[in-house]
Formats: C-alpha cells, structure tokens, sequence
C-alpha cells in the first residue's frame, strides 16, 4: 500500500488531538508537518499542545509544527472554547513540554511550500478555522490544483449546527475563509457536524482501550483518558449524550486516511457570511437542480461502529 | 361534528384554487370568507380567480372576498409566477365571471373583525405571502388570542427551497411578514414544501375523478383539468416530477380541517430578512437546546396516499 501524505492543520483541542494521535498511529501515513490555528485555543497553545503531543507519541520522523493564524479574516477576535476543551485546551491533561520549538515559517508558507514540492500529493486535513488554508490559497492560487484533496472537519448540512441554529463552529469561527475554500475549486471534501455526531467515543471505549492497548501507547491512552473526561462531562452538561464524546475531528482523520470510511453526497454550497441569524451556515443547495455555489463532495452518512473501531483498533 | 369556521387568505393560483375547492366541499366547514393578497398572481387577478372559483362551485352560502396587500411589507414589489401558474393564475383556465364583488372592507380589517365577532372560534389558512396577517396584527395585537389557530402553507425545515436553495416561495415573497407571524405568539401551524412535496396529483388521479367524481362536481373537476395541464407542465419542466404536481396548498386546507392528517414537531423558528443569500429562510433551532426564535407547530410527515385519498373523496 501506498502512503498517505498529509499536512493537519488544527486548534488541539481535545477532539484534534484524538485524530493527531490516530494519524500517528495508523498505518501507510506520512505526517509531512502540522499547522496550527486559533479556534478551540489560541494558536500559540494550539502548537505547544501539538508539540507536546508529538513528545508523547514518539512517531520516529520529523514532524514540523508551524503556527498559523492568530485571528480570522476579517471579523473580529472571538473568544476561546475553555468550557469545552479546559484551560489548555486539551481538557487540562498534563503533558511534559517538549524539546521541539515550531518552526520559523507560518502555517500559510508550509502549505504552499509543501504544496509544491509535492503537487499533487498531499491531503490537508483541517480540524479548525479555514483561516490558513485561505491565506495560502492567497499566496498560490494555484493550489487548487496542487492539493491532492482537503479534508474538512465542519460545518453541517442535514442536522443543526453547534454554535447557532444552522452553524458550527469551525465555519462559523471564520466564514469568509470557509466561504473562501469551498468556492475556490479545491478539491474539498467536508465532513460535517451532522455526520460526526453520530460517532462518539464512551468511557468503556477507554476501558477497552485500557485493557488491550499496547504497551507502547499506553501513555496516550492515559492523556485520552485524562483530556475526555473533560469533554465527557461537556457533553453530559450540555445534554447531548451522557458519558461520551463526539469523535468530530478524528473522523474528519480517518476519511482522510480511508475515504471509504462514509457515503458522499456531491453539493453545490455557499457559506453565509452576511446575516448574523445565519453567519457560518453552509448553505447546500439540494434543489432538483441546483444553481447556487461551489461543488464539494460531502459526507452525508457513517457506520458508527466501523468509525469507533477503526479508531481504537490503532492503538491495539 | 362541530363546523370548523375557516378564512382564508390566498393568492389564487392553481393549488390554491384546489384548496378553496376542497373547502368548499370537505364536511363541516364554514367559510367566514377569503382575503386575497399577491403572490402568484396580482391581489386584483387572485380575487377575480377566487369570485369565479365560488360561482363555479356555487357553495349555496354567502362567502364574502376582500381584497389584501398589493406589495410586500418593506420590499419592493416582486415580479408574479405566470411561468408556474399561467397568465390569469389558474393555468389559464377560463372560468365564467361572477356576479359577486369584492367587499369594502380589506383583508386585514376583515380577518380583524371575525376574529372579534368569532373570538376564539376562527383558524385562519394563509396559502400566500402572509402579508395581510401581518397588517392585522398590527392593527390588533390581541389577534394571537382571538385565532383559534393560524395554518401556515410556506416555508421548508427538513428539505430544500423552492426560490433559493433555502427558501419557499411564500416566506420568500414577504420575510418580514412571516417573521413577524411566525415570532407574534399566534397559535401557528406551518406546512412547509419539504411536506407537501410528498403529496402529488396525477393525471390518473383526475381521471378517478372523471370517472366517479358527483354529478355536481364535474364543472369543478373540468377546471382542475384544464388549470393543472399547465401545472403539470411546469413541473415537468423543473424535473420535479413527471406528470404530476405537489399538493402545496391543498395539504394545508386538510390540516386545517383534519389536524391529524400530518406528524407534527414543536419547534422555535425565525425568518432570516437580512442576507441575500439565506433570506427568507425559516431558521428552525433544532439544536438539543434550542434557544433561538419562537415556538411554532411545524408538519414534519404526512401519509401521500391518506392525503390525496382525503383530497379526491370530497369530489366524488
């Protein structure tokens, strides 16, 4: 088999670090690097979380960490998420700083640099904010040609959103990059909130993990253990399900890394960037034919069960 | 039985010509009257079609008619629907003119003054842009009382637009309105497109009604002959469906007189009047905590067979 080369561009955040640790772990991957952004935390502790997570899972190759956008396009600074993801943003586990710095060029430059060097070749797989993927497609339009594939974890098309009735938070925390990305003729597959709520990870998950993890990962076990049971509690506050988690961004990873992991839809969409009611909704057009917006493929359906297996099953 | 005692507000129009129709037939209704606003055709042309319709119909009672709203609240004056509902609204059907004349009293006065003659006793049936319910608010705000419910066709939850990929033609051609309907506290039910869709009228349908409709009730069924020629046409046109049309109107006539004709989920809703791109869409918090908008009655599910069964029975 051949390998998958990815960039992760992300806010870790609980749920980004599930899906880094899975990609580390998964077989026929290459990480070429991980860019960060502000989204779940600010992208300064978005990258030392990354590092830190890096340190802890000991991939064996170079994996270089850049930090990306401090704010989002043109609206104004937001607030973070600590209720959701703690004070550091990964549910406040502790993890051992580590000795890696990021590297002295923005998570923009990295895209379109490693772009190039490999064309054709890489699949971008953002767990946040689109805000980096749009400042790179500003550099090199021709991007759109030299991503293999984006991966988009966000927005929504056939349930609600999670920040207002019809958006979710990773499109709504920049509408103007989503907006952006979507029309730009990339190669974009979204994976949406609609289908990642229906995967979600329990705490006898973690237990089994426990139980029949390998030695090896043993520590990454403990930190999944230590930074859901903040988002477990989230979740439970909130009322969405008690005692687990929604496996939003390590979804998002494993359609990137097995793209028959869902069923498509392709979709004509737009993504609202005026109205406040509406800002950051993905508006699909579903008509008998549609006129409106940019086509992307779509994830519209996932068997649970698969998704959470082939997400433990790495770390066994 | 008790009688229910229904107005409704209309924009006449092939479907609601089918409605008025079914109305006037179904068993223990009394119509206090019809309002007329613009829509798919001019107030003057829905009116017109709606005197027509009854002396047709002869309904054996006096149904006054009231002339509404030539224009939308604050927008600006739209252009009609020949190319759905023909030149006259009727899918240029010709019926003979009627005797009878529009009332002096407008729409809004009308629905004003039933409702305080009849306090607690009238459902109200909007099949148009809800216009006319809108200046009667206005002129009496106790209206959310003195309704006994207010069935809404307009709108789509669960399933794309009709105009834009995320709104109906009704809530499209007069936002504001609708919004402020749908947030005014009034006993509100919407049957939206996404249901109504599900309930189609075939041309082996009007041959059942050739076949065994009364005696009485073939001038009417001639009319729906020759008005959903054109309607069919149009919606074979737009690839809906072949040889058949949705019984938009129609549907909302049953669930006003047969509440359980349809599946219903209580949901808060606003009515996006801002972005071009969204507007007039019905914001429906379908969020596990819902917190955005007013609490409406929405149809979600109707059985097809059971509703045009229901519509085809009062015919024959």
């Amino acid at each position: 088999m051949t390998q998958t080369k990815i960039i992760i561009d992300c806010d870790t955040g609980i749920d980004d670090a599930l899906a880094i640790l899975y990609a580390l772990r998964a077989p026929n991957v290459h990480i070429e690097g991980i860019t960060t952004v502000f989204g779940n935390t600010p992208v300064e502790q978005a990258a030392d979380n990354t590092l830190r997570l890096l340190a802890l899972a000991n991939p064996g190759y170079d994996i270089p960490v850049a930090l990306g956008a401090t704010r989002a396009l043109v609206r104004e600074p937001g607030t973070f998420a600590p209720h959701v993801h703690g004070e550091n943003g990964i549910g406040n586990a502790e993890l051992a700083p580590s000795p890696q710095k990021p590297i002295d060029e923005s998570a923009a430059d990295f895209i379109v640099r490693k772009a190039n060097e490999l064309p054709g070749e890489i699949v971008l797989v953002t767990l946040g904010r689109l805000t980096n993927l749009a400042h790179a497609l500003d550099q090199d339009p021709e991007l759109t040609r030299k991503l293999k594939k984006v991966v988009v974890m966000g927005g929504n098309v056939l349930g609600p959103g999670n920040i207002t009735p019809v958006a979710e938070a990773n499109i709504w925390g920049d509408p103007e990059a989503a907006d952006q990305v979507f029309t730009s003729g990339l190669p974009v597959t979204m994976v949406g909130l609609d289908v990642t709520l229906k995967t979600r990870i329990t705490e006898e998950h973690l237990n089994y993990l426990n139980r029949f993890g390998r030695e090896e990962n043993k520590p990454l076990i403990a930190f999944m253990e230590q930074s859901l049971r903040y988002y477990f509690n989230f979740y439970r506050e909130v009322n969405y399900y008690l005692g687990s988690a929604p496996m939003h961004d390590p979804l998002a990873m494993m359609v990137a890394l097995q793209p028959d992991m869902v069923t498509y839809r392709r979709m004509k969409v737009r993504v609202e960037c005026q109205s406040p009611l509406t800002l950051g909704m993905v508006v699909a057009d579903l008509r008998p034919q549609p006129t409106v917006g940019s086509e992307i493929e779509v994830a519209i359906d996932v068997d649970p069960e698969r998704a959470v297996g082939a997400f433990l099953s790495v770390f066994m």
